[in-house]
């Protein structure tokens, strides 16, 4: 299944993890939960996707450009 | 690299995301980080190894021991 893919990297793991917290808030806010990876220390993935449409959804994209907002 | 990898399922998003931040507590306090991968909204996978060992060692068997018992 496609994914929409958003890497971001932080200052160190707890920025990272605060990261991952903002964007499980506006997860829940929405009811739509992108996988979160935190990798390496200080770097998080993101992956979108709405698996009702098998793919990628106009409102996956919302929610990545919602979640870059938070970085 | 080998890596030390555990599953855990939870109830729901909320309670996977709560396990991930005790995760991290206990990552910071013993300075020791392992890959963190919230997926599939209720799931957590957590991947350990040592970067400067090449491998899964002591430290990396101890961490994944005490991620256990936060579950």
């Amino acid at each position: 299944m496609d994914r929409l893919r958003r890497d971001y990297e932080f200052a160190d793991f707890a920025e990272a993890l605060a990261f991952a917290n903002r964007v499980g808030e506006l997860a829940e806010e929405r009811n739509h939960h992108p996988d979160i990876l935190l990798h390496g220390y200080r770097h998080v993935r993101l992956e979108f996707w709405t698996h009702t449409a098998g793919g990628v959804t106009d409102a996956d994209h919302a929610l990545a450009d919602a979640c870059d907002a938070l970085r």
